[in-house]
């Protein structure tokens, strides 16, 4: 159930409406809209829906109350029609620039990490990323060097000045990561490892939450739930392929989902070319493609010898792939950045009442 | 097994080469390239093929002979490395440029699809799409209005110079589709329906294949090889979508399906996102991801009035969503056109021997 | 629409029902069951709905008008609450039996063939099976002997009196098919050939129609519908396995939809393990879940020395394995015949109303 | 690789290569078989393994050093040939019998939990599951009792005698869960969480780990060998559906899996039909079939009142459906017990060296 207050309610009235809720044992998000502030009721409302729903009308500054079409509430257009915009050190995501997350897929040693992240600090890369902590299917491969990995991330910021992002893969990691990590990435296999989501949501940090390869578009939106639902909504949604029957690339990398997701969230979206295709001579035209399809940002890996990797060998762009990649999505997204407002339904670009 | 020729090799060499090819109850097809002519020997060679490959390479003229490393033999870079174009009246498909074929699912009337093409035609659709016979999941739905449709549908290419494409849904019907229509149109439904693949390959019209949504890169490569080894290789691939658990969306438009496509193939690929989504608003920002990831062309459907469409009603553009997306797409296409021949992995870009 | 008859009601109050349907341009088709007789109106009612219905209930001998609640209509279990049973020849599918249809993924010779039947009917088999015109996804596969193929199998059902199937491939085939064969088998790719379903609705033999690798439930249940709209409720539905993303075996066997099938409609379901595993060892426990979940029949294929089959080596069963599968599904069979009936839900099982 | 020793070799030669094994930094996992004893080395062996290999060749007692051709080792036939048999209380798992985990969803109330207990533990349910920490899409909906849920699934152990299985969802639950429940379940969507599965694995109990929803045969063996590799191999494996593009059913239940994992490793396999479908009627015939198919046991939700349920109302059964369910499926385990042996193909069951 949303509450929608009148243009100009102050902040008298918006906190006699968040006491109602609250005094029902029900908790109240809010969010103060460029015109107006809506006011989410979250909690199991059971057979006192249509009672409550009068009288939070009849509190002084309600312009309405409306009932909520979607399981994800904090996540959705419904509550928040202007777009999330996340903030981190220098870096901004979801402002309608393109936003780019690179460097390798593990942390191998300090001088792997440091030599990549020189290049793409320079070519343009926005946000640094790079796993401490792998998630393998194998318990006998190589698994990250932790803690290690992570002090050698902490100094790429340093050198660099720009955010870093890494995995976390269980609760009791998130303090360790965020204390050296600007952004908690969840990856594809943890997405409903709702333990971590909750986490997540309460370490302070801004959380990028890959979508399950097995799992649905409003699946992916209740996850981010779980870490809205947790007093975090800076959330970045990455796409990175979905299991299909085709076996010609790792995985399917589910395009659509970018301007669907626009539709439905305020949340911004970005594009893993990389683990999608598993292909390293696919990630550009990939990364293109998201691009044009309105995505906020493209995560790429990037090696300075792919070959050697230790994880994901495959599909790690080289420096001069990583070169070719820049220039091409950069004069995309360019371009087609005045055509992204007309991407969204109608309703949706509109007053967030769709 | 490919019979490459030397630079320079004459027609008496070509012809010697064919001859022992027939000799051996096998067949040749030619591919006389910029550089060099390559022959492929196709049919069962079993047991003899070390012993044939000897004979073959004594040949004058012969510069090598290959093995093929795909199940694919004429449709693939290894055998033709260039890009195949297509000529359809002054149509072209293939050469760099974005073919549009625009127009109603169904001709329901001589008045919609007059109506239709005479927009699309003006805005710079470059093809005219129309189903006359509908491939329908229930017998009790609307099935196209056959023959009489095919008549508006030459009408319309009458009015408006441009070739027409049309579906055709059996072999007894090729020879009335082809009679009318320019291109050939295999429906999703029927991408592995040999015989009317067959069929289609002996009309000698360029012909449009779907790929299946239930079926792999592989397969329909196959399914194209039935078309070229019938002896028409005018072929266009069509990604459409393929269906995966996700249910937001009626199938996962695949785009990394294009750039894979142009490694593999020399055949145009083209981009359906009308189908693939099965939602109007998400046509126009998957036409220009589809432009924008290489794709030779764009299929969508236009219908004056969407909302009274006898089929497909979800899915079709008005005449102002078609403008809109016709102009954002075009954008877009002239702009990646410079990056189009870098999206190819080096070896498929290069000498065709990958 | 349903038009449910009164217990009792004659042949003058039936023809005068069908009278005012065909009067409407419509087509009444008749179920006479044993209790009472339903007659289902098929064709575009548009708004004459609720008008109509009226007036048939005002017919004499009309019991009630009912809408359909499924996209399905003459396969439906609402429509025909009683099992269909099948009779070719002396063998019976549908009447709780167990039917076994034997014999060679492709007919490769009269020798292979005849060595092969003599073998499965001594040991149980109730039909043969035999592919004379095969669909191969590479155009230079074996394709089968084509009318060759067709002539021995006639042979074969001559020495074992057991009835034939054979798959069909395109509506041309279908009169020279059904001069041979008993039973017509529509493949997996063609499920939605609609022009082929047409063409075995009107061909006056039963018909088996195998389950697309890419198909939904509803989806199969409206390509049986093509078949029964054109007269032909002689219908036996197979399950062959679907498309997913595990690639341990060929495909996924669904054996629930052997009950959800018995649930949804009076057709007789049997199940192909041969084809769904790809793998011979795992046909003998499939075939007993089949059995299990009760299946009216199992179809598997069988080779004198399965190493040198020129289509599917892998997944066709040598005779010992044809005779230890046959006895373990015999015996599960029996046993679990009983607990049959019990298998459906209460409403399915009951009046055919649900 | 595995090293073989001789029949009859001592512990002192056992230890003697462990010694070496420990002493390259690699860890020796032993399997003490019938007729011999298996030593598998695990760690990362790089460029050292033929010299190695020569090196254990060479010690007093081995026969042979054999490399492991699967990703996964301790969890694989090849390791261990016999079936491992899991033993807790009065039950067991794997020793041919069929084991009935059944209880309710979620443990909603302790009088809901013991009438629900009472029943089936009267009726020959081996195991009582019942779920204290629920893992939910939704952060809003119905999170489980947590530890007062977990009291009162011991009490229900304490009541009937027989062992309780409940779900684990992180590191941290693993202590609290592992002190109330004989068996820890992880459950389909932490099927990957890597920290879970360790620290199950160091838990001291057995664990059943469920397939994930989005995951692959060998995904589901590669989390077992997580477990495994923690120093515990009572592991059962059950098969809850995978994830299609079918939606008649929740997912689909994939019953090859049974003898497939049967051959691919030596842990106990059981079918849960509940999650699988998502529909009460189906839960009884998919129960036999996962008997049929060779399975150790099968797990159902039986709820008092599905109806009123505060999770999946629409799969639990009711008692008198649980009663049918169980007489059905005794008698069909009964019947196929003897012909599971011969379920496997020839090398499985043989020496383990397939």
């Amino acid at each position: 159930m949303f509450v929608v207050m009148r243009t100009g309610a102050g902040e008298a009235e918006v906190n006699g409406v968040k006491g109602m809720i609250l005094a029902e044992g029900l908790t109240p998000f809010e969010n103060a809209g460029r015109d107006r502030t809506v006011i989410a009721v979250v909690g199991d409302l059971g057979k006192r829906r249509e009672q409550l729903r009068g009288r939070l009308e009849g509190l002084a500054g309600v312009a309405q109350v409306t009932p909520i079409s979607k399981p994800y509430k904090l996540v959705s257009r419904e509550f928040h029609p202007e777009n999330t915009v996340i903030k981190v050190l220098d870096a901004t995501i979801g402002d309608g620039g393109l936003s780019v997350m690179a460097g390798p897929c593990s942390v191998e040693s300090r001088d792997q990490l440091i030599e990549t992240v020189d290049h793409v600090a320079a070519r343009g890369a926005t946000i640094i990323r790079g796993g401490a902590f792998k998630p393998r299917t194998s318990p006998y491969s190589f698994q990250g060097l932790g803690v290690e990995g992570l002090r050698y991330l902490a100094e790429a910021r340093q050198r660099t000045g720009l955010p870093v992002i890494t995995e976390v893969m269980e609760p009791n990691q998130v303090d360790i990561v965020a204390e050296y990590a600007d952004i908690l990435q969840i990856g594809t296999r943890n997405m409903q490892n709702f333990s971590l989501l909750l986490a997540c949501g309460r370490a302070g940090r801004p959380v990028m939450l890959k979508r399950g390869f097995g799992n649905t578009i409003e699946e992916w939106l209740m996850a981010a739930e779980y870490i809205a639902s947790a007093g975090n909504s800076q959330i970045v949604m990455c796409e990175r392929g979905i299991r299909t029957f085709d076996t010609s690339t790792r995985n399917t990398l589910d395009l659509t989902a970018v301007p669907l997701m626009h539709h439905l969230t305020h949340l911004p979206v970005i594009v893993d070319p990389s683990h999608a295709t598993g292909k390293r001579w696919l990630v550009k035209p990939l990364a293109i493609g998201g691009a044009a399809v309105g995505a906020d940002g493209i995560m790429v890996e990037v090696h300075p010898r792919p070959e050697e990797a230790l994880s994901d060998a495959e599909q790690q762009l080289d420096f001069a792939g990583f070169d070719s990649m820049m220039a091409a999505v950069s004069a995309v997204h360019a371009h087609v950045r005045d055509l992204q407002g007309d991407l969204l339904p109608p309703a949706a670009a509109g007053s967030g009442k769709a």
